[in-house]
Formats: structure tokens, C-alpha cells, sequence
């Protein structure tokens, strides 16, 4: 006990320390572990609890529009990754190499997935005939595999978990408006799910993906100020359809290349959610995500009834579909208070003799401080409501945020000391990469997305024409 | 649709060749495909569409007995598979092995999980210090990865997915207990969630998991009386515990090692649904993991007010918890019945103006040939009712048949007529492996379980007193 309770006070000053405050946090919480391999990670109960609920919330979003699962291999052989030229280029470096297996040495080496686009593409090939088969709109969930030098847990891991789903359509149009419905399904998602504002838009040509025409983002502002990826969609033209020969015989009986896109959100959105919420005391949990909605602290709970009425109201909660649990360990309710709060559990109840005596219950949401108490009569409806304000109060806080901190920037310096500020700078661009390289060169800031408004005049960088109005950012 | 047609009635006679009945069915009903490389498969949305009715089936009896879902690396080091000498010896040969990532070579190879106990065994060695931390039941649902020579899709592939629980607890008693507690609730899924009866109980020491004191194991009979292996449970004792450092201060102030079990069913479990209850129509699935459990066709479907009825049947059936489907293809009627029956959906419904005009509705049970006319007032509680049978009759059809074909022998020629003939057969065993042995030469069948019973006097190979009854079958 003396043990923990030692490692809740020693979690680092979020505003003197936020890498360290966000690596005490994830560890403390026991979200996750580091793996045993450099770059991998454990995911605890804690934190997979929040994946499920984040993969039951999405999934069923999927389902309800007409996309269905599936599980295609996790090898791939390695001539397929060179079949489209920039997808190689891109994943190559980064891919983990099985060169033997079954005691033997293969004859064609295999690279873990990266990402699917080439193995689902070759089965949508042998798939995909006629017109009657489009659009054909799959998703599975899975691991994925990306070497990477320098990792931190959610955020960047050899090994992670997320959703691809890959669609093809007889028409760019359709798999082009496809691209953008799921942008708007990932934003919607961010919003109400999770709680976290986000910025959406199209990628540059040098931050998108491999092998895709145009990416398209969604960027949320942590609590530093730096942006987080927390989401993509990818229009691919018919580069993988041509790669892996995806033909379709028209209505007309022609045969065509179908046009494919994809899309991806993995476990780096508990990341983002942790360092978008998080407060010095800890997590605080989005309520729709959170694996513990209501904490309930019994006080005095030796006496006779406490218990018993603490894990009454409990299932009564559970019965009304609140995740609720009772605290009944050995530890005083001021440690539990603490240990919780920095759990980031959105509702604690305090329950004692004198509260079941006078019907009551008092109420802490954790991004308030101030007891309330309420009738012990409405508390499933009490509970919801709460959760329903904290869920709102939680978007609103990290929305009016972000807005602070957009500013606009006219010159290379200005951007500079926007993004040190910890802000996300709006500032004109050419279009040029080498004005983008030098941003990135001058600020260590990068173009998030390009703004759907296109209103300020000059590139920040050469002073020509802007072609494009850009978010810039540090990111993660 | 010519091209389709005529793949329904290329499906193999299954009393002819049951093998070549078991490829057609699972790639004609696009349950399954094979992967780009040899041994893998790509399970398509109707066949995951039943891996995940499975996972939500069996994921809630392992939540409500307490045990929680973690996640852990894909990749291992090495050098953990020799830290328990049986385990290496077992799984050595089959592992995929990782020698370069990120462009370099690795200094010490990972493999692919092939299973999860040493990763976890590692991680469980870290996390548990004290009696309070035990038990420590979790359990992951993840892909694993075994190089196998010769594979089928769904019973025996490189890649397949799969659950993994994994416990820790004080003492040998309770960790024995938690194996034989999972054994159970194995069993009672198969009978009740795949209608699917199954003999468990201990295997031999021969056919035991590499690095358990005991492996439990549940075996079902399929449609050619071969056995099909449906799910394990091993208790490690201290194996793991002692390999991994897994030890813990007692109450009395002492340093213990842990007791480990460990437990796991995959997508196998899809292919023995199929080989336990498929006719020579195609697939029959039980209605609680059918994909679609009822399919609405429309009769006379261009008639004014046929489909719209048929969409509300659906509808109504779906508020009613029902997973139903209507067919508003352009084929016709009876292209549809093949089409679904081959398919396996458990219930047909045929929906025409007639009916429509006096209030009935016609259904087809998948395991019965006639139909049946009922009101359409009470269609939810009629079809609910009706899948509920049909259940019911899956299993007891399955277990009459498992029953019939269990016979006794006393002689390695009986025990190879009675294999031969497509049946389990009990026979008295010495408990010598050199008997095991000459059982598997003589008539190509293992050891699947011991018998709880020991009614059988001597050894049928040896003519020794007999230790135990043993299960010997040909299996998959």
C-alpha cells in the first residue's frame, strides 16, 4: 500500500513535465506496460477496456453502414509490397522480416503488415468481376507492425492495434466521397465519443500516404499544444487496383479498374484521449469510453448496511447500463479518492451511514472538485445526467482551447513563436515543398491539414501567392 | 448467376468425400479463402460474421466469471521459448521467426507467437508481488502463428486467431480447479452455443501441451466419425512459474512461485460446427452463431406490396433481437433456396402476395424439408420459437449420432474396425507409451481423452491390467 501510494504523488508536474507526466500516468494507471521487445507494449486491462469500448462504439458505426468484417493474413509476401512504387518506398524501412519458419529458411521472405492495402488488394483481385460486386467495403481489426526508432506507448509502438477498411468502387467519385463520409465518421466519432475536438482536412503531398492520391487527417491539440494523428482516410485512385489488378466487367461489358480507399484508427486514440482530457491529477476518462463510469466509495464501511447499500446502488446502476463499481478494499476513502481520481474515473460516489439514512448520495465529477449531493431515489437518472454534462463540459473545455490557440501567422517567425506557444498556426502556403521543408526546418512544425477556407493571401514562407490555407503544428 | 449456379451443384457427394465436401462448402459459401501464402487463409465477412458471434458468446462467460482481456506482443524473444525445456521442444519446429526489422538485422531473432505463455509468464513475473495481487486471470484474443506442413482452412492453417487465458494463483489446488472450471464452461458453450456435443477429460501424457502437468482436452465427433479437437486447458503447476520468476510474499511473510493454468479455443471451432452438423446441402449453422438466422424471401417480388411486407418482417424480427435478412436479389425464388440452404441459414421464410393477403407466413427449418404455414401476427415468437428447436435438434441429432458410433474393443483388430468404421472406441490402456504407440501404428488413432471411468479391465494392446479407459479415434 505505502508502495502506491508513494506513486500517485510521484506523478511529474503536467505543466513543468508533460512527456513525463504522460509516461507516469499510462504506467501508473497500469493502462500498459512496456513489452520485453525495444518498442512494444503491453496493453493492460485497464487500458484494453478502453479499446474495446472505443472498437464496439466504431464498430458498430461501420456495421450500420453496410461495412463487414473480415481477417486477411498477417504475412505478407515481400514481392507485393514493391508492386506499387511509393507504397514500397514508404513501408520498406520500416517493416519486421520473417526469413524462416517451420525450421526451414523461406524462399521468399514475408513482411509482417504494416498495413493491408497490398494483400487486400490481391485478394480483391481474384474477388472482384463484375459491376454486381462493387463497391465492395471491408474492415477487419487487427495488429500491425511498423519499426519504429523512437516509441512511447499509444502513441508510437513497434506493434499496434487498430481498424483498416478497404473499399472499392466501380467509380473515383464514389471512392473519393467514401474517403470523405469516413473522415466525417472518424470526426463525429472524436467528437461524441471521445470527446475530443479535432481538425480535419486534407493532407499535403509529403505527409500523405504511400501509394494514396490525397490523404485526408484528422489532427486533435493535446494539452501542450502539439497535434496528435489520431485518424486517416485515403484515396487511392486506381494505383493499387492496377498494382493487383482489381477489374470489374461493366454494364456495358467493358472491363475497368476499380478505384480503392482506405481508412485507419488504431490505439493511439487512447492517447489522444489521455493527453487531451488529462488534468495534475491524473486521466480523466471520457465517460463513453471510460471502463469505470461510477466509483462508488463506501464511508464507514464497517458499519452495518454501508456495504450492502453501496453494491445495491451498483447493480441499480449496472441495471440502467452505468459502469459502475464499489470500492470495497481494505484502503481509507481518502486513498481511494486519490487512486481513482488519477484512474480518471469520471463519477465518484461517496456513501455513508448518514447518506442511506437520508435517502441520499453526494456526487464528485472528476473534472470539478465541489461535493453535490442528490436524492438517493433518482440515481440512476442523476448518474446519467452527470455523465451526460461531464461528457459535454469535457468537449467544450478541450474545444475552446483548441480555438485559443489557433492563431495566424504572416511571417516564418511568427509561426515559430505560434507553435512554441503551443499553438496551431494558420498560415498561407504556395504549395511548394521546399516552402514546406523549410517551415518544418525553421518551426520543427509541420502542415496537419490544409483548411477547407483558402483566405490568407502570401505563402508564410516565400511571400508568393498562397495556394492553400495550412494548419501547421508540432506533432507527436 | 450461370457461373454460381452451377458451383452450388459441383459441392461433393459428403458420404463420397467428405474431405473434398469440406473445401467446397467452406469456400463456396465464402466462409473462407486461401491467403497469398501457403497455409494461410482469409476468412471472409459471412465466415468472420461467425468467429465474432462466437467471440461475444464466450467473451461474456469469461466476464462474468471475472477474468479480463489484456493485450501482449505479437513477437517474442528467443531466448524466453528455451527458458521451459518441454515448451521449446514442442513448439521450436513450428515457429516464424523474425530475423531483420526496420533494415537491420535484429541482434536476437523473435519469434511469432505460436502461444502465449512465455510472454506473459515474463510479464506476470514482473507485475505479481504479493498474495493480493493473485489470482491474475487474463485472457487475449489475438492471431498466433504455428508453421504447419499440411493445413485445411479454419482446422489447421499457419495463421489462425484465437483466445488465450492465462491465471496465476496461490496454490496448485486452485489453479487445477480454475482448469477444470474453464474444461466446463468449454463444454457447456459447445452444447449449447454450437449445439455441438463433445467428449472432455484429460489427455495422456503423449498428447499433453509441451511444458503442462496435464492438458484437458474436448473433443467432438464430426460427420466421418474422426475427432476433432475443440478447445484445451493445461495446468502448468509451477513450470512457468519457476521459468519466468513468477513468485509472490505469502500471508506468512514468505516468497512463493505462482501456480499457472492456461486455456485457449480458435477459429477451429468453425470448422468443427460445419463437419458436426453440414448435410450433403451445404452448411447447417446453429442458429446462435448463424450470421443470418433468417432469410425472407419474397415471392412474386415485383407484386405491389411483397417487398414492402418482407422488409417489415425483417424489421419486426430484428426489434425481436432476430438476425434476418431478406433476399431482394433479382434470382429467382428457387435459385434463392438452393443458394441460402447451401449457406446454412437456419430458417427460411418465403413471403408472398397470397400470404401476405391472409395474414400467414411460410418457414422451412434448414434441418427439415417441409414447410410449415403460421400467422404472421405472431411471426417474432414463432421464429424465436422455431430456432429454438431447431437448436435442439442439432444438438440431440449430433449426440445421437456420437452415441451410436461409441463402441467398446479389447483387441487392436476391433479397436481398427471400429475406427475404421467411423466410430470413437474405448479401450482399457496400460498407461505404457509404447502401447499409445502401437495403437497409433496399428490403426492410425490417438489417444483423445481419458475416460473418467476405468470400467475396462486389461490394456488393449498389451493385455496388461488396465489404468485407465481411454477414447482412441482417428482424428483431424
Amino acid at each position: 500500500m505505502a508502495k502506491e501510494k508513494q506513486f500517485v504523488s510521484q506523478i511529474a508536474d503536467i505543466e513543468a513535465d508533460f512527456p513525463q507526466w504522460y509516461t507516469d500516468v499510462v504506467l501508473k494507471t497500469k493502462l500498459v506496460d512496456y513489452g520485453p521487445v525495444k518498442g512494444t507494449m503491453v496493453i493492460r486491462p485497464y487500458g484494453y477496456a478502453i479499446w474495446e469500448n472505443i472498437q464496439r462504439e466504431m464498430d458498430a458505426r461501420f456495421k450500420a453502414m453496410g461495412v463487414e468484417n473480415a481477417y486477411f493474413p498477417l504475412l505478407i509476401p515481400m514481392s507485393f509490397m514493391t508492386k506499387e512504387a511509393e507504397h514500397v518506398e514508404g513501408f520498406a524501412p520500416e517493416v519486421a522480416v520473417v526469413t524462416h519458419a517451420g525450421g526451414e529458411k523461406l524462399e521468399e521472405p514475408l513482411v509482417i503488415r504494416p498495413t493491408s492495402e497490398t494483400i487486400i488488394g490481391h485478394m480483391y483481385g481474384k474477388w472482384v468481376e463484375s459491376w454486381r460486386d462493387l463497391p465492395l467495403r471491408l474492415n477487419q481489426w487487427c495488429n500491425v507492425m511498423r519499426w519504429e526508432k523512437t516509441t512511447r506507448p499509444f502513441l508510437r509502438t513497434s506493434e499496434f492495434l487498430w481498424q483498416e477498411g478497404h473499399s472499392v468502387y466501380a467509380t473515383g467519385e464514389e471512392a473519393e466521397a467514401e474517403t470523405l463520409r469516413m473522415l466525417a465518421l472518424y470526426r463525429e466519432f472524436s467528437e461524441t465519443v471521445l470527446c475530443m475536438p479535432v481538425l480535419t482536412g486534407r493532407k499535403t503531398e509529403k505527409e500523405k500516404f504511400a501509394g494514396a492520391l490525397a490523404t485526408y487527417g484528422m489532427e486533435a491539440m493535446m494539452h501542450d499544444g502539439k497535434s496528435l494523428q489520431s485518424g486517416t482516410t485515403h484515396y487511392m485512385g486506381q494505383n493499387f487496383a492496377k498494382a493487383f489488378g482489381v477489374q470489374f466487367t461493366d454494364k456495358d461489358g467493358t472491363l475497368k479498374y476499380g478505384y480503392t480507399m482506405s481508412y485507419g484508427v488504431s490505439t493511439r486514440l487512447i492517447g489522444a484521449l489521455i493527453m487531451t482530457h488529462g488534468d495534475a491529477r491524473g486521466l480523466i476518462l471520457p465517460p463513453p469510453v471510460a471502463p469505470v463510469q461510477v466509483i462508488i466509495v463506501p464511508v464507514a464501511m464497517k458499519k452495518e448496511g454501508v456495504l450492502e447499500a453501496a453494491f445495491a446502488l451498483a447493480e441499480e446502476l449496472k441495471s440502467a447500463g452505468v459502469r459502475a463499481k464499489v470500492d470495497d478494499t481494505d484502503n481509507s476513502p481518502g486513498w481511494k479518492y486519490n487512486e481513482w481520481e488519477m484512474k480518471g474515473v469520471p463519477l465518484r460516489i461517496e456513501l455513508g451511514p448518514r447518506d442511506i439514512e437520508n435517502g441520499k448520495f453526494v456526487a464528485v465529477r472528476r473534472d470539478e472538485t465541489e461535493k453535490q449531493e442528490y436524492d438517493r431515489a433518482d440515481a440512476a437518472k442523476t448518474v446519467q445526467t452527470l455523465l451526460g454534462l461531464l461528457s459535454k463540459s469535457l468537449y467544450q473545455k478541450a474545444k475552446a482551447r483548441m480555438d485559443e490557440r489557433i492563431v495566424s501567422a504572416d511571417s516564418l517567425e511568427k509561426l515559430l513563436a505560434g507553435v512554441e506557444g503551443g499553438c496551431f498556426v494558420r498560415a498561407g502556403w504556395c504549395g511548394d515543398r521546399a516552402c514546406e521543408d523549410k517551415v518544418k526546418q525553421f518551426a520543427q512544425a509541420t502542415a496537419r491539414v490544409l483548411d477547407e477556407k483558402n483566405d490568407l493571401p502570401v505563402c508564410v514562407c516565400c511571400g508568393k501567392k498562397a495556394q492553400h490555407t495550412v494548419f501547421f503544428a508540432r506533432a507527436y
